[in-house]
């Protein structure tokens, strides 16, 4: 008897599955919804019709993009023979925030994963290997986990044969943090990576 | 150059106006549908639309339903002389999860706020007054704040020249809680209103 109306339950079970998202959460939303303009519902559904079909995957870089092939591997003022290497798209935009990397981009869509049966095979290495015949360094651009260290260690085997330079975003003590609050593994980086004055 | 495609950031957009989803999240929403199967994301689509298509408001009680009147409404085996006043239908979900209410509702979809400009008219009142006839008790069960005191008061007036009982829902410690770390007021309210054993 009048539990809460079947339709209402599935949209909140599409919400739940959102990243972060609990069950709660995804039930106010699906309440939110219904409180909202006819006509801004709608807008949301076809939001999302359109990033489906209007987004795809660079088949060069991998990563999304509305134009084929993509505009950093379309502009010939990115320097073609620097790559970072990024586990996602997410990444490419957060690096491009910063305005300081004028290479192009490589994206993996993920990173080597034993334990959740992620191999190399799963992962954007097929694009990335004639791309390394014009590249003269790769920046291997990702969080720093057992799965980024694996990724990197197989990345290292691809290059050895190669004349290019395989570097890593520097490990330490981020800005504007407190070293009281910084925990011992990152200090112990920031000690080993220790730069001259 | 190369920021997020603006689709994404449009859907994005949406995402940020739900409840309790912040910017970041709301992108990390747009990302995680991109990589969702197509099917799943038309499916989504769909929902929404399914949601405002099929649920409206109860026209006797103002919960929301698919059936006209709501099944609560129309059901004879719920005490139509003992009315339970609510903010909204979250809340009808609530009490009918507890199993121990057997009356039936009215959604007032709102409470009176005169900082926010929401006045008596804002709500269901016109559906109620009528329904007062027929009732002997309101159980006026909103959650504590300075607004539900200003709706509830402004019932205590609507219920004055009737024969009927207002009864508000009891203040006190919540069950499974530690004395050490229930606030002062909500402490103040269980001593002012203590049962005898």
């Amino acid at each position: 008897m009048s539990i809460v109306p079947a339709v209402i339950e599935e949209l909140a079970e599409h919400f739940a599955r959102f990243p972060g998202v609990g069950r709660k959460s995804a039930r106010r939303m699906a309440f939110y919804l219904l409180e909202q303009p006819r006509e801004d519902v709608l807008n949301l559904a076809k939001k999302l019709v359109d990033v489906k079909d209007r987004i795809s995957r660079c088949p060069v870089c991998n990563h999304i993009t509305e134009e084929i092939p993509c505009r950093i591997c379309s502009d010939p003022k990115r320097d073609a023979g620097l790559l970072c290497v990024v586990e996602d798209s997410m990444d490419v935009f957060s690096i491009e925030k910063t305005a300081s990397f004028r290479g192009r981009y490589h994206v993996l869509g993920g990173l080597i994963s034993p334990l959740d049966g992620v191999g190399p095979d799963d992962l954007a290495i097929d694009s990335l290997i004639p791309r390394m015949e014009s590249v003269r360094e790769i920046i291997f651009a990702v969080n720093p986990s057992v799965e980024g260290d694996t990724t990197a260690f197989y990345m290292k085997k691809l290059v050895a044969d190669r004349d290019i330079k395989l570097s890593f975003l520097a490990r330490g003590i981020p800005m504007g943090s407190d070293l009281e609050y910084i925990d011992e593994a990152t200090l112990t980086r920031a000690l080993e990576g220790r730069t001259e004055l």
